[in-house]
Parts: structure tokens; C-alpha cells; sequence
């Protein structure tokens, strides 16, 4: 894959990665936070749809591709540092979380506890088929 | 510093990280992203107030010790893996970026070059009483 001259920006960590903060640009929430690798951010400006390096799998990580729950990139910013990105994206199916919940932020700090603070929408087994994932 | 429990449920990084992003509680704008140890998170929840570890200088970093701009955090989420922080936080000054920004997260990729979408609210200068400063 080609390398366009905009990624030379970045300040890829030590393991070539930056963190990818994903927000919905309707509501405004804070949807999840994923690594991207240079060809991930390539292939989501290029494709118009969140493309992650998965650090379990060691691969990009087309958000959606098992779930169906594409991020479909509405702007794609870089912090003052160039080590951080922020996607603004229309959360298809309105689930980003592979717990089949609206975002992957649901534990709040309670008096010490971290405390669920909404159901899944779905349940996983719906949206995987049984089998455990992690999209 | 004492160490809580619900510090152990976070998955530190190999050099005892976790990122943690800001986002201001009343508009919904994604701030900034940071880094946070283990005494940096007990801090903030232990004072209401954002303090980040500073990679570059190698210390706690009290956001706003030298600028004013603290973050009063109304909340502290964590994701569904244990390894991201989300604070929601009151910006005092209305300035989260070092550069006077409201926000860090101001370059926007378009058509392959990053531009600058907003002007300082405050010159750095101003702020920091012209010693360079990255807070």
C-alpha cells in the first residue's frame, strides 16, 4: 500500500501505532478507543470506514466486518502532539461495542467500584453467532 | 500513595500506562489524550481533578498547575477491555491545548494535508508567560 506523505506526520509509538479514539458525530460520544498502524489509518481514509490494527491478532481489523457494525468516517483529526487521532463516525447498527453495547465506556467509578451503567443492546451470541470475538 | 482495587482491574501497558481521554462534560467535544499511571489515577479521583503522568518529563502532571486550565472531572469511565480511560470533565478557561485551543484535537485531514481548524483562544505566550511549557 502506498504511504501518502500526511501519515509521515504522525509519531507512531515504538510498536508503529497510534491510539484512535472514535466518536459519534450525532450524539458526541466517546464510542471506543482502538490502535490504528500506518496502513490501518491509510486504508480508513482510503475506504472511508474505521480500519484498526488489532494487537490480539496481530492484523488490521476492518471495524464491522464480523459484526456488521461498520464506523463510517465522517472526519479524521490529529491532536497538537501528532500522537493521537479522533475518527468522528455513524455508528451503523448503533453498537460499537463487541459487547453488543452502544460504546465500550459503560463502567463508571461508583464509590469505589466500577459499576455497569447500561445492558447490551444485543447480546454477543446474536451478533456473533456463539462465537466469542472481540469486533 | 495507597492503592485502591479498583486500580488493579485496569490493564496497565508494558510501562504502567493507560490512555485517558478528555472529553468536556457540557458540549461533548473530545479534548485531548494523555497518559496516566497508577498513582496518576488514584490522584485524580482522590482530588477531582485530571492529573496525568507526562511521559516527557517523567512526573505527575497536575493539568492546569501551570496554566489554570484544570479539569474538574465529573466522571471516570473505563472501556470493555480494562485498558482506556474516559474522564468527563468541566474545562476551567475553556483552553485544554498547551498551543491555547480549546482542544487538542485540531487538525483536520483534508485532502491529504492536515489543517488547522481553529485558532488559539490564548497565545501560549499569554498563558505561560512566554517560557515554552506543555502543559
Amino acid at each position: 500500500m502506498s504511504q501518502p506523505a500526511w501519515l509521515d506526520a504522525i509519531k507512531w509509538n515504538a510498536d508503529g501505532l497510534v491510539p484512535a479514539i472514535a466518536q459519534d458525530h450525532a450524539s458526541g460520544e466517546v464510542l471506543m478507543l482502538a490502535w490504528m498502524n500506518r496502513d490501518a489509518l491509510a486504508a480508513t481514509v482510503a475506504e472511508g470506514r474505521a480500519v484498526y490494527w488489532s494487537r490480539s491478532r496481530g492484523k488490521l481489523w476492518r471495524k464491522g466486518e464480523e459484526s456488521g457494525h461498520v464506523q463510517v468516517v465522517k472526519d479524521v483529526r490529529l491532536d497538537c502532539d501528532n500522537d493521537a487521532i479522533l475518527l468522528r463516525v455513524e455508528q451503523e447498527g448503533g453498537i460499537a461495542c463487541h459487547t453488543g453495547r452502544r460504546r465500550c465506556f459503560f463502567q463508571s467509578l461508583e464509590n469505589g467500584v466500577w459499576r455497569e451503567t447500561e445492558a447490551p443492546v444485543r447480546s454477543a451470541a446474536d451478533i456473533y453467532g456463539r462465537r466469542p470475538a472481540s469486533d
